[in-house]
């Protein structure tokens, strides 16, 4: 006898499986090939485990995986954002609400609004873990781009400024990698793959 | 100043992303695009998530989550095993061994240490939490190829006898979720999907 809980997490896990065919515009290191949401929250999750000493503040690091684990789930209806999109704001907007409600309103109720709850958690981006996490959100990426010649910044010609911008979110979480990010980005304007 | 630990784990979190570019013998839901490792391992750890009130015993479901992460990182190296290869056994061997220290030898030693003993113990299959995981790895591709219209079984000849044989692994983690495979089992074969 199968329960209906269990019903509703396997149609929650089918459903989810549509996020491997989301693609960002960052590609994998040293690479021409982009990648997918799937691969994306997967090396965050690898990242976070790694670098959880960096932390600035203490933090419940199962937290911490769910959150880069289920950030993009919305994207399966909302699509990806790109982080240097002038036009569309990467914030937590309507369409992606709206998304999150139906894809985790798949499973039972209790973990549909334990999962909504973490998904807002990090997108408000207040406590400990949404901070650590977002912080992982940026690194990966910068990484990438500095492994690419410049990957992303060069092909929709985003500049130091912006980029500083958008990575100085890595001090909330941690200010030692954030000391490993600047370092990387002054490196990057040097070597001539990001432009001032 | 950089600490030496810090340049060693970026040097391992850019090394694991080949782990993209391992593709799988299955498909993805609904698909005839195979799967890759990275998006197998995140497949897997949102299974656990959701899954974990299933386990039969009592599981640090963060050691699990890493289990699934980190378990199929030796393939860089050692390239995927197909669970249905009559001809290579899919088990803890040398060559996995040596890249599980190639590559875990990459962090500081206590990291090092701490994922090394996490993959053997998934591989021993013997603890709750490896017990759990291995349920996981074997539930997703019976989703995936019930989905498929038999899927790797049908492309490789696999038959009924060995499909069952291989995720009765299920049940010493999941009397529940091993009910439920059963199920999807004998109903692929009524489907004329998997041959008996």
């Amino acid at each position: 006898m199968i329960s209906e809980n269990l019903v509703k997490q396997i149609t929650f896990i089918k459903e989810i499986d549509k996020i491997k065919y989301i693609q960002r515009r960052t590609k994998l290191f040293n690479s021409d090939r982009r990648e997918n949401d799937a691969e994306h929250s997967w090396h965050l999750a690898m990242i976070a485990i790694v670098l959880s000493e960096h932390s600035n503040d203490d933090i419940d690091l199962l937290k911490v995986i769910k959150m880069v684990l289920i950030h993009d789930i919305v994207e399966i209806d909302a699509g990806d954002t790109f982080i240097y999109d002038q036009t569309k704001n990467h914030e937590n907007t309507t369409e992606e609400k709206k998304c999150a409600e139906r894809i985790f309103g798949m499973l039972p109720e209790k973990q549909a609004e334990e999962y909504l709850q973490i998904w807002m958690e990090f997108e408000d981006g207040i406590s400990n873990e949404a901070k650590f996490a977002k912080s992982m959100d940026r690194l990966e990426p910068l990484l990438q781009n500095a492994s690419n010649n410049g990957g992303t910044w060069k092909e929709f010609g985003v500049k130091y400024e912006t980029v500083y911008g958008k990575q100085k979110t890595i001090k909330k979480g941690s200010t030692t990698l954030w000391g490993y990010a600047k370092d990387l980005i002054e490196d990057s304007v040097d070597k001539g793959i990001l432009e001032k």
